[in-house]
C-alpha cells in the first residue's frame, strides 16, 4: 500500500506518492489557485493525485491514506483556517473523504507535518522528544512527544514562532510586538537589512540587490555576510542572538532530545550553526548540563510530502 | 499503605503521611539547617518520618513510597543541585534509601510536585494538559501530560520562569534580560514598587512599609492596589500585562487545558484573575478560538506534601 502526501503552501501545491518505507515514487505540482475558491483547490488536488497514480502505474485502492500539511490553525473539529488562503473553517478531510471515499483523510499544520517527517525520515529520527524549527516567511514550530505529533488541548500547540521573546521595532501581524518570527523569520531578516541600508549604503547586501530595496531577500543577506560585509554582520548577529533566546526558551520549556531548523533560512545552515550552540547555552537555566542537540532539516522541499503521508501512520 | 510527602524549601521542611485518596493524616515541620550539611537534613528528615509514623500510630512497613519536592535541578542520574541550599549533585533518592531501606523514594522539582498535586487533587483535576505556575520568590513551572510530569529529554523542562518574554530594567539571578520571573515574581513586584517609590513617596506602599523601602513585600503592594493607590495599580498593571505575555507564550507553544497560578503571590487570586483571561487572549496566536482555562491553585500550603507523596504513583 502507498501513502499520499500533500503540501498546499501559499503560491503551490505539492504531492507525492509514498511507500510506507518513506520513499517518494512520484510527485505532481501545481499552483495554489486560492482565488478560484476551495473547492477548486480540491479538485486540482484530485487532478494531482489522479496523475500520481497513473505515472505510478497503480489505483486508488492500493492507498492507504491521504494527508495534506497546510499552514493553517485546525480546531477540535478538524475545521481549517488559513489566513494566507482566505480560508475560514473549511473543512478539507470531509472534502477529500468526499473525493476519495475509499481512503482515510487527515490534515496537520505544515511545520507539524515538517517535524513529523524529520523525527521519522530525517534529522530527528530515534529522538523521543523533538522540535522543528521553521525559519522561512515566518518562524513555524512542530513538537513531537514520543513520536507523536503534539497539538495541545484546542490544536494550537507549537506556535513557537509567536512567543514573545524580545522587543521589537516593528509589529507582527499577529499583532502582539516581540514574536520570535519578527527576529527569525527570512521577513525580519530582509526587514532589518533594509533598515540598516536606509542609512548605509555602503554595503555588499545594496550592490546585490542591484540598489533596490524591494529587491532584497535573506539569500542575499547570506551572501553577503560570507564576503565579510560589515553592515549584514549586524544583521546576522542579531538574527542569530534572537534565535539563540527563542530556542533557549524551547529548552527551558520543553527540554527536547534534539531542535532541527527547517525552512528556507536554513540553506544557510553553517551560517547559523556557527557557534550557535554556545550563545543558546548563555541563554538556558542550566548552563553546565547537556542539552538538546541543534541541528539543520535534512529533507528539503520533500519535507511537506513526506510528513503529510505519514499522518495518522 | 501511606505514601510520606517531603516538601524541602529554602527556611522548611514539611513532612506528611498521606493516604491513597490525597489526605494528610499528619503533619510535621522543622527549619532546613542547610548550613550544617546534607547529611544533617537528611537526618532531619528521617526524624519527622518517625515523628509522622509515631503520631499516626503506624510503621514505616505500612509506608509505601517516599517523595521529595525541592527547588532543583535533577539531573538523569538522579541527582540533586540545589542552588538555594547549596547542594550539588547530592543524591537524595540513594541517601534516603540508605535510610529507610524498606521504602522506594522519589525526588522531583518542587513546582513539578506542585503540578502533580494541583492536577491529581486540586485546581487541575480532570485535564489531560496541565500547566502549573508558582509565582514567589520566583516563578516556577510544572508541565502535566496525561497525567504525568514532563521533565523533558535532560530533566531541564519546565523551568517557565526563565523564558525570555521581554526586556526588562534589570537582569535576572540565570544571567538573562527579561526572564519571565523578572516580571511576575514577588521579588519582581517588590522590586518595581521600589523603584516608583523612589520618585514619588505619596504612595499608600509607602505608609504600609512603615517608610522603610527594606520592608516592601507583595502583599503589601496588593493591599495598597486594593485602597485604589494611584502608584500601586502602576505596579499590578505592569506584573499582569508581563503575567498575560508570559502565559500566552505557554499556550502558543503547549495549548494546556488549564493553567494553574499558585505560590505566594496567587493569594491575591481576585486581583491576579480580574481581566486577565482577556489579556491573555490578546497575546495569543487564534484570538478566537476556545484557550485554556486560567485557574488560582486551590491545595494551598500542603501542595508539596501532597505532590511529594504522589511521585512514582
Amino acid at each position: 500500500m502507498y501513502l499520499v502526501g500533500i503540501d498546499i503552501g501559499g503560491t503551490g501545491i505539492k504531492a507525492g506518492l509514498v511507500t510506507q518505507q518513506g520513499e517518494i515514487v512520484a510527485k505532481k505540482e501545481c499552483v495554489t489557485n486560492s482565488k478560484l475558491g476551495f473547492d477548486r483547490v480540491m479538485l486540482d488536488i484530485k487532478q494531482l493525485v489522479d496523475q500520481l497514480l497513473q505515472d505510478a502505474n497503480t489505483t486508488i485502492n492500493e492507498v492507504k491514506s491521504i494527508g495534506v500539511g497546510i499552514p493553517s490553525f485546525i480546531n477540535q473539529k478538524g475545521e481549517v483556517t488559513c489566513v494566507n488562503l482566505g480560508w475560514h473553517q473549511v473543512s478539507i478531510v470531509e472534502k477529500l473523504h468526499e473525493i476519495f471515499p475509499e481512503v482515510t483523510t487527515f490534515v496537520e499544520n505544515d511545520a507539524t507535518v515538517a517535524a513529523i517527517a524529520e523525527s521519522r525520515f530525517g534529522s530527528m529520527k530515534n529522538n523521543d522528544i523533538a522540535v522543528m524549527l521553521t525559519l522561512g516567511t515566518g518562524v513555524g514550530g512542530g513538537i513531537i512527544i514520543n513520536g507523536k505529533a503534539f497539538v495541545g488541548a484546542h490544536g494550537m500547540a507549537s506556535e513557537i514562532g509567536h512567543m514573545v521573546i524580545g522587543e521589537n521595532y516593528f509589529d507582527c501581524n499577529c499583532g502582539n510586538n516581540g514574536c520570535f518570527e519578527t527576529f527569525c523569520s527570512a521577513t525580519a531578516i530582509i526587514n532589518y537589512a533594509k533598515k540598516l541600508l536606509e542609512n548605509d549604503k555602503t554595503s555588499v547586501m545594496y550592490d546585490k540587490c542591484d540598489e533596490n530595496l524591494d529587491q532584497m531577500t535573506a539569500k542575499i543577506v547570506f551572501d553577503a555576510y560570507r564576503e565579510n560585509d560589515e553592515l549584514t554582520h549586524k544583521v546576522i548577529q542579531r538574527f542569530k542572538s534572537y534565535l539563540a533566546i527563542g530556542i533557549a526558551g524551547i529548552i527551558n520549556a520543553l527540554d527536547p532530545d534534539i531542535i532541527a531548523i527547517g525552512g528556507g533560512v536554513s540553506r544557510a545552515g553553517d551560517i547559523i550553526l556557527d557557534g550557535l550552540a554556545d550563545q543558546v547555552r548563555q541563554h538556558i537555566l542550566y548552563k553546565e548540563e547537556q542539552f538538546a542537540e541543534i541541528v539543520i532539516a535534512t529533507l528539503g522541499n520533500d519535507v511537506g510530502i513526506i510528513g503529510a503521508a505519514f499522518l495518522g501512520q
